[in-house]
C-alpha cells in the first residue's frame, strides 16, 4: 500500500477512491463482493473503508488500521461526508473503468472542483509485476489448470459431447478443492473449435475432431488460464499443419519473452509467422493478457502496445488459428518473465497428442 | 422495444444508451458480452448498436434493423460521433448503475449540455413484469433448480465434504446442459450453515448437520435461485423449532403474495414472525429479491419498498435464520404474482427432511 501513497502524493492526488474488488484485495489483503453494495477504500491524505456493516468485523480481521464506515440501509456517502471531512482536498483520483456514474456523481459531490485522475496509470503498472508469493501461488493455479486438461483428455471417447467434458474437468477440480473456475470453462470439437467465439454444448466427438480446451481455477485470489488442443483417433495433414503453425508462432513468442522486449513484438513475431504461412485472417485476437487477479488484466498483449516487458510481469501466450469446418488450434501458457528469459506456470505438454478412441 | 421508446418519448429523453449485457439482451434478443470492449444500443430519435466489428454478423442475424456500427482497434466514440450525429439532442439517458465514469465522460462529450436521466427507472419496471414465453423459461430453469437440490441431498453421506456434494451437483447440471450456474453454489454443512456468510469448503459431514443448498442455473438467459435446508441422520428439538420458524415465516410471506400488496410487507410478516419468537437478530437480510435475467434485480424484497406487486412479476421470498453454533436455515422459492395470488416455479417439497445416513 506504501507504493501507491508514494505514488499518490507524486502525481499529487489527495485523495484515492478504489472500489473494485480486486484493487481492494490487492491494496488490502481483503476479498469482498458485496454486489450491488458500496464498497471502497478511500486512501492517501484521507482514508477509510466504506462497506456493508456486517462485514465491518471481517475487514478488521485483516489489519486494517485506518477508519472504517459500516453503513445499514441509509446513504454511504453521508456516512462519508461526515466521517471523512473534505477541506483542502484538491485533487482525487478514482477507478474510471470500474467507478459507475452514478456513484461518481456522489463521489465528486463530496469534493466539489476537485481535479480528477485515473488510478488505472498508477495500479495496473504495479499490478501486473508480481511478487513471489503471488507467483507461486500462481504456479499452484496452473498446475490445477494442468490437470483439468489431463482429465478433460482421459475423459475423451467417441459420441461424449463437450458439456460432459466439460462437467467432468470442473467436477474433478472442484473435488480438489477449486471454488471457483477463472472463467467459463471451454470444450469444443471439430468445426465448434474452428469458431473464434464457440461454446459447448451438445456437439458428439467422433474420431478425425481437433478438441479445444480453454480453462483456469481461481486458488487464493489470484487465476490460471490453460489452452491446449489435441486429436482425437486420427489426424489429417491439414490438421497437422495448423497444429505446426501454431506451435511454432508460440515458440517465437516465447523466444522474445524477456526483459527489455517491446509488448507489442510477442504479437507481431507470432502474427508475421502466421501470416506468412498465409492464416492471417484466422488469427482474430491478440496474442494475449496479462493475468493475476483477474483473468483478463493489463497488460493488453496486443501488437500496438509499446510498453517492455519486465522481470515478474505475468501474462498469456495463446496463438490460435480457427479454420472454418476444418477446425481451431489454440496453445496458450501463462508465463512470468524471469532475469534473462520467461518461465511458462502452465506446463501440459504441447507437442501434437492423437488421443486413442478405444475406451480407458 | 417498443414500451422504452414510448417512455423515453414520454420522459423527453431524446437519446438512450443502453450498454449491460442484460439491458442489450431484453431489447433486442441479443447476448454479448465483450468484457472490456465497448458494446452498447443508442435508441430513440437516433439508433444505432456499436460493438467489436467481429460481432457484426452475429448481430444481423437477430434481425437488429438499426444501423451498426462496428469497430477494430480504433476509437470506438470518433466513429458514433460520425455516424450518430449529434445535433438537436437536448436530454440522453444512460444506466447510470453499468455506465463507468471514463464511458461516460466520452458519451457526455458527444451531447455537451444534455439533460442527464438514469435509464434504470424506465427499464427495471418493465424488466420485473414478465410475458408468459419468459415465465416458462424460468419455470425450466427452476426444475433444473429443483433437480440440483435432489442431487446433493442424494450425494449425502457421512464425511463428504461441503465441495464434493457442490461438485456432484453442478457435474449432474452440466451434464444436462447447462451452461452456466447462475451464481456459486452454496453448500454448507452444521455451523457453516449458522454463517449468514459461509463458504463451502473441506467441512466433512456429520450426522445431527444442517446443510444449507443455495443454487440456481441460468437456462436461455434467466436465471433461476432455490434454497433448501435438510437435517443429516437425525434433528434435535432445538433445530426443529429453527426450521418451523422458517417455514412458517415463508408461509406467511407467501400467504401475502398477490396483485395489490406492497411489497415491503412481504418482508415484515417474515421479519415480524421471527422476532416475536426471539430470533429477529439472526435475520439479517431482505426476504428476497426480483429474479430474471440477473438473479438479483430489481425490485429489491426490503421492508422499506412501498412499491406493491402486480401481476407477472417474479421474485424470490427466502427467509433464513442463522443461529452461530447451532446453524442455519434458509427456505427459498422463486415465485411469480398470478392473477390473484402466487405460483412458485421452484417445486421442491419444503416438508423438514431428515436424511438417513445410511449409503444409497
Amino acid at each position: 500500500m506504501k507504493d501507491v501513497q508514494n505514488l499518490l502524493a507524486e502525481k499529487n492526488i489527495d485523495v484515492a477512491f478504489f472500489n473494485s474488488t480486486e484493487n481492494v484485495f490487492y491494496l488490502s489483503g481483503f476479498y469482498t463482493d458485496p454486489h450491488e453494495r458500496l464498497m471502497g477504500m478511500f486512501l492517501f491524505k484521507k482514508s477509510a473503508f466504506v462497506l456493508p456493516a456486517m462485514e465491518v468485523d471481517q475487514l478488521q480481521g485483516t489489519g486494517w488500521s485506518y477508519d472504517s464506515i459500516g453503513y445499514y440501509d441509509h446513504n454511504p456517502w453521508e456516512l462519508i461526508e461526515k466521517k471523512l471531512g473534505t477541506k483542502l482536498i484538491q485533487s482525487i483520483g478514482l477507478e474510471s473503468e470500474v467507478l459507475n456514474y452514478k456513484r461518481s456523481e456522489s463521489l465528486l459531490a463530496l469534493f466539489p472542483g476537485s481535479h480528477v485522475s485515473f488510478l488505472e496509470e498508477i495500479i495496473n503498472p504495479l499490478r501486473v509485476v508480481k511478487d513471489e508469493n503471488k507467483i507461486a501461488t500462481m504456479k499452484k493455479a496452473a498446475e490445477l489448470a494442468d490437470f483439468g486438461v489431463e482429465v478433460g483428455i482421459n475423459t475423451l471417447q467417441e459420441g461424449i459431447t463437450e458439456m460432459e467434458v466439460l462437467a467432468k474437468i470442473e467436477y474433478e477440480l472442484k473435488k480438489k478443492g477449486v471454488k471457483e473456475m477463472s472463467f467459463s470453462t471451454m470444450v469444443l470439437f471439430g468445426e465448434h473449435a474452428g469458431e473464434p467465439h464457440g461454446k459447448p454444448g451438445n456437439r458428439k466427438l467422433k474420431k478425425g475432431d481437433f478438441v479445444l480446451f480453454d480453462l483456469g481455477v481461481v486458488l487464493d485470489g489470484y487465476c490460471s488460464d490453460i489452452s491446449r488442443t489435441v486429436a482425437f483417433d486420427s489426424v489429417s495433414e491439414r490438421q497437422k499443419e495448423l497444429y505446426d503453425l501454431v506451435f511454432s508462432a508460440q515458440a517465437a513468442a516465447l523466444a522474445e519473452s524477456k526483459p527489455g522486449t517491446r509488448i507489442g513484438d510477442l504479437d507481431k513475431v507470432a502474427r508475421d509467422l502466421i501470416s506468412n504461412a498465409g492464416y492471417g485472417e484466422y488469427f482474430p485476437h491478440r496474442i494475449g493478457h496479462g493475468i493475476g487477479i483477474n483473468v483478463h488484466e493489463y497488460p493488453s498483449m496486443s501488437h500496438l502496445n509499446d510498453h517492455l516487458l519486465e522481470e515478474n510481469m505475468v501474462f498469456t501466450i495463446e496463438p490460435g488459428v480457427y479454420v472454418p469446418e476444418v477446425g481451431g488450434v489454440r496453445i496458450e501458457d501463462d508465463v512470468v518473465i524471469t532475469k534473462d528469459g520467461y518461465k511458462a506456470l502452465t506446463a501440459f505438454p504441447k507437442e501434437l497428442l492423437v488421443v486413442s478412441s478405444k475406451k480407458h
